[in-house]
């Protein structure tokens, strides 16, 4: 027996009564369906092109765009019908428009493959989809903002590691993480400028059938901007994720800093039921929000990986995703209501230490050795069960000889803030000039195409 | 102002018309339907226990379980109807309890907490998961071992990092996938243990409120039961994309050591037309078999680390995948036709270099000796552009003096296969020994519980 | 012309004057110095096989034992050198031998290949380590043993997503950690089972060249088990991880509830430098351990799947992290300072409202409007500004009639903790029962083999 | 007890004799040594800017300058001494600067947290490391278009999923992958904008002491520099792994399109000897890199999460192995031999398929039923077991009428590339316009700074 024969011999293929193939397939195609305006505008683009190159008479262009006008409209009114025989999005509409007008919609599909298509269409998405989320972007942006300007006033610790480093000013925090925000804008634009770069197949028709090669470096064009869309998802949510760490932390009832209000998520009520009746409502959602971070992208790079139709699938978890978060961390907040005595009884003197070493560098002291005396000043007071702004003259003078009377002058938390005026720093004037930044740039970005 | 106000002072909180939130949770909601069944047998069982327990009488107890199977009937006949109030599955069918039987139903959570419940749901849906799988992955391997029994005589390369290596049964490859799937089937058996032995909440309610901590191991538990789920199920389809690989590369024209029937996807022509009309057609199916490796655990890993839904989310698509692929591995094993000219042409006698060695071993040379007087045959070979079966005797003795007219018996196939007589090997009856060992297994693993 | 020529034709190949596949190699060499010991020893048990199937003689055997054993010398005194012609660990050993014995080493590699080898090495040193992890995994479970034991009486509250939910004993929270490392203990047995079990080539060479086919399986199967001991160290070093986070959170300035002694990485005082001289010291290193959980495994599980030389360097690096990581926990288990009245402070009669839920339950209340009821009492205490304990009866009367005198009994946390007396429970009978069972448990794994 | 104490109470740290956390340390320092010359040139433009904000004097800055002069030369000779209390690279550059100048050394970090001088350094070192990666890549793209230059009259089959699909020149493949590489060439351009815009501390300094949260945005801005080289390191590997999977299946004996020579790897002969003495000797390394695709990019990013120090590590990995990849790559292409026969002998007809159909196209038929009616004409060759180009104009009238004599200028592959000649097409035209598109390219890059 040269070749054996397979069918039959051991068996069918199923065990239950569904195929395992078509469920999979029928998951794909729910998916496809956002894709229904980028695929028609695509093929209106594309028929287009095929009358100017003499592959279809001026009548047929005109039968393909009514018919597809035909098939937009359908969509719209959520009238369009899936039917068992459409494989995808693509087909699906072509089917439709030949049942609307016949053989010419035969036509649509000159030199255009299938991956060709999908490329198009993805390009016009995702061009569509980095408007939405820039948009979301600034309106967040924009809230952090002018709540910075209104709270300026406002000190509380900066945290390193959870640990209370030095003074700084609340607005500081919020625009801290403001800046890492308007970089995933600028970032954001880049893709933009990628996408539109792509080189697009309508060139290439002039008389030729359609090069398979050419075409194939269309596609991997495109998948390169998924996956540089992707990275830049991950990026954007670890930056909010970082900022959900600090929201949460400082909600608790140990830190109180801040109350998130419940009205936030009023109108999903059924969230803060899941959780507990009695607790605290958006932390289910910020809690996630913090996880949202390098994982996320694992999540969907691994997707995008593994097949071309779950590299839509990645796109599009990633955009509702990316368009879910942007818009929770606006309404916490703008909503968010801070407790400005607690922030403040967080202030302790132990946070001016590198005050207290800086005391002695602009008297002479090197660095390091200043550095060293602070840390001694510190075990000073911890021995004696004292603040550090308790030691006396006498005391820190066995530390150093530098230190005099004037030490009392560290032990003022605004005077602390105030000191770090260069840009980018925490006195009112640097906070203050970092706004007016922001606000020329939100301006500028709104009016960009 | 030592509390500045939230709302209303930065604005609403969507953009759009739609709550992301609302929309997430819907798409939770419909991933949970799946749990419809196991949440009403839990939901059974846990009334008995309340009964005995006191916490509800006799009366009560039959009205909650009448309750529940004009629910568990709803769902089957596909009559069940998701309300806009529901959180998940398990409100959903208490909501409906009520609906049927009024208050008692409220007596049904008496110390259970929702995440006790989705643990116990879990489980019960993990044990019948567990069964599924077993059951095709033994099915699979019976297709296997029965296509082994019978090409038996077919002879092809053993590939070494797509180089030939040397000659092997084709009974051989298959038996060798086989081996790996048998040892998952065994590891799920461990899986199956870890489900069962896991404490479940019901002797915790004698008279006592639940006790958070406690339900928190047992939720824990759960979810370790999960992560070895999800572990077990990246290493099979593991196992699956190796042969897969394997199978796409004997399929290639330049090999053309198997042909995949059309026939196999009859069923869903669709998939076919995607790639080409003109192609073959099991490829692209096989080509993500071959992707569904570690990556698989990466993408649904992440999912599970994200958040309990997702996590729930990450079992539920594990499953499918594993499902479908395991069945559709089935259909090809089961179907391929086997082009024995075509393997037995690749059949060089360079694979017998190895051959060539041991000869010299049996001679009482040491083994890295002989190993390097078979290199340098082969070199002889290739710069006079012969066969390595054409070298002269002179010619070898020019390597070793321990070269000898026997060499000649080296070079046959069959006698090579046939020298690896231990168990586990490519002679006849090692192979027939291994038929013979999984049938028998076989037979073991269908009578388990 | 048929076949163009490559070479000099577009230049030589390195840019520099080293080469880069040189310098791989030269790091992987480091690595595998680990296996040295392993390696002996599999040599060892491999020549006496040999042996006996009368490939090597009893004198040969015996030349290479003593051989074999100088290598092993050379090792143990740090004076075995690496030479620029060794391939790896296994070919320096084999190398050094033959410089000691001479010929007869060329014949310790009859029908021994070396994915074989290397199988061998790595079973050998994967038993070594299980071992070693298991007995630093029991020392940190009994050191949280005897800590719960002695600190029975110090209740604090109990967290839900970083938010109190009720009070339990300080002793309870220990526990429940040391729970899940018990697990990790009892699958660590498993993973031994499967190293042990794996079927080894000895019995393979009776006459028989070695059987290419045969062996990969054996390969893969100890692939298998590396993979195994990799998800387990990521499963492990999760359950620290949450240990990790929450003891982070418990010694912020915030929380308080204890103190991790600067006296515990005093040894390696440099690292406390690296991160402040003034801040708390091991914070840096618990903030990775936090870290080290699902992504330690996509690390090393990605190197894992990278290649075979990785793979040992994810082993080794995968048992570097655990070994130091339970090591360090167990310093901070055994030195950190609890804070009991701290943690007292933290406890507030909103954590009782599941208590007040559970007075109308007793008394005959559906549990589901119990929990409304309690939740209205909370909106009353919070509408009113006072504590949940404040409210007074009639106030609670108008959430229902049921409430009456007794419910003061529900506002002491001890009576509270004491109500949970299941096993695993809060109350003190609970915790001493655990106490006792892990005392047993720990006696019988230091038994074991 | 208030306050329970810790130590010795349940005994000490360590089980072994070594301390995890310092051998830990140790190893990061290995790693950190290749930072030795970004140290010394970040620190020397440092300690002028504090010059010029008068916080050293001329003399002082002198002095550290020389100093660190001579810190360098140690390095360059590879006499420099790590000493056992050097925490890290920074550390050990300023102690061996305050043996050589005394107290002055101190004055160099005045202003500059560690933080801010770790980014400095990756910055620097990222800076060197994009124009080292950029030359060899440029080098790898200059060699692929030379010699698809010499080779642009070889045909051979153009495969999708390892299916032949149309006739393509072999120059055709290459530059499909020159292409991908010229993008990865652009995308490094960009992070170099990145790094360099980021914003540095030098202006920080004057008259002020340090700001920790501004400091903070410069190091997250580097952190981000990192994130992208990494993404990009994953993107360019994914497309030399893409390049060796097609080279590996090239060079198998079943297509023997290709021979990747001894030669190419004769200075490495270990590699060769590891894997087998009588197989094809580049195999093993192809292999590798066959799968530092996506992969790679989750092993380094999950270091690059996990720490700062792993983060280093992640880096210098990254680097490694692309510094490697690219010349290995450069080496293979420029070595390899190609085997023109057997790439002609795999062009069939029905690869011409497609032909077929656009001859129907140019006659006026829709493309969708064009492809059908050459899907027919497949199958009948099938049928009749002929090749497509044996089918008579008889039977292909039977398929449609507009078949006519001149189908046989169809089956002439020459002609069939020969048609796409549109930019980026198959056209001995448009292969040479790419050519001299990439030479001009390739100009412009090297003349860029």
């Amino acid at each position: 027996m040269a070749s054996s024969e397979g069918n039959k011999l051991w068996g069918g293929r199923f065990v239950g009564n569904t195929d395992p193939i078509m469920e999979k397939f029928n998951a794909s195609i729910a998916y496809d369906q956002r894709m229904w305006e980028a695929d028609i505008k695509g093929s209106k683009a594309y028929v287009k092109a095929l009358q100017k190159a003499g592959l279809v008479t001026q009548n047929e262009m005109e039968q393909i765009l009514t018919g597809l006008d035909k098939v937009f409209d359908e969509w719209s009114k959520g009238e369009f019908k899936i039917k068992p025989g459409d494989e995808d999005i693509h087909t699906a509409n072509e089917r439709r428009l030949k049942e609307f007008i016949g053989d010419p919609a035969g036509k649509l599909h000159t030199g255009r493959s299938r991956n060709d298509q999908v490329a198009t269409d993805m390009r016009l998405w995702l061009r569509d989809t980095i408007n939405t989320l820039k948009e979301l972007a600034l309106q967040l942006i924009s809230t952090m903002v002018e709540r910075a300007a209104v709270e300026i006033e406002i000190l509380c610790p900066g945290y390193t590691h959870m640990q209370r480093a030095q003074p700084i000013r609340w607005s500081h925090w919020i625009l801290s993480h403001a800046v890492a925000l308007s970089r995933d804008v600028e970032r954001l634009e880049d893709i933009r400028k990628h996408v539109n770069v792509m080189p697009l197949g309508s060139g290439a028709i002039a008389g030729n059938p359609f090069d398979i090669d050419r075409e194939l470096l269309v596609f991997n064009s495109m998948c390169l901007c998924t996956a540089e869309f992707l990275f830049w998802a991950s990026m954007c949510l670890t930056h909010l994720s970082k900022m959900a760490e600090d929201l949460i932390l400082y909600s608790t009832k140990e830190f109180s800093f801040i109350t998130l209000t419940d009205s936030i998520l009023k109108k999903s009520q059924k969230c803060s039921v899941t959780v507990s009746a009695l607790g605290h409502v958006p932390i289910p959602f910020l809690q996630n929000m913090k996880k949202y971070d390098i994982l996320y992208y694992f999540k969907t790079f691994s997707k995008y990986v593994l097949s071309l139709q779950e590299d839509k699938e990645a796109m599009f978890d990633t955009y509702d995703t990316v368009h879910a978060v942007l818009q929770v961390a606006t309404g916490v907040i703008s909503t968010l209501m801070v407790n400005q005595p607690a922030m403040e009884r967080a202030l302790s003197p132990d946070m001016l230490a590198t005050d207290l070493a800086y005391l002695l560098v602009r008297k002479g002291m090197p660095f390091r050795e200043a550095h060293s005396c602070a840390g001694k000043a510190v075990y000073i007071a911890e021995s004696k069960n004292i603040h550090l702004s308790q030691i006396t003259v006498e005391d820190l003078q066995t530390v150093s000889p530098l230190f005099d009377k004037d030490v009392s002058s560290v032990w003022d938390y605004n005077r602390s803030v105030e000191q770090y005026s260069a840009p980018g720093g925490t006195a009112r004037s640097s906070v203050t000039a970092q706004i007016e930044h922001f606000r020329t740039w939100l301006q500028a970005q709104k009016q960009k195409p």
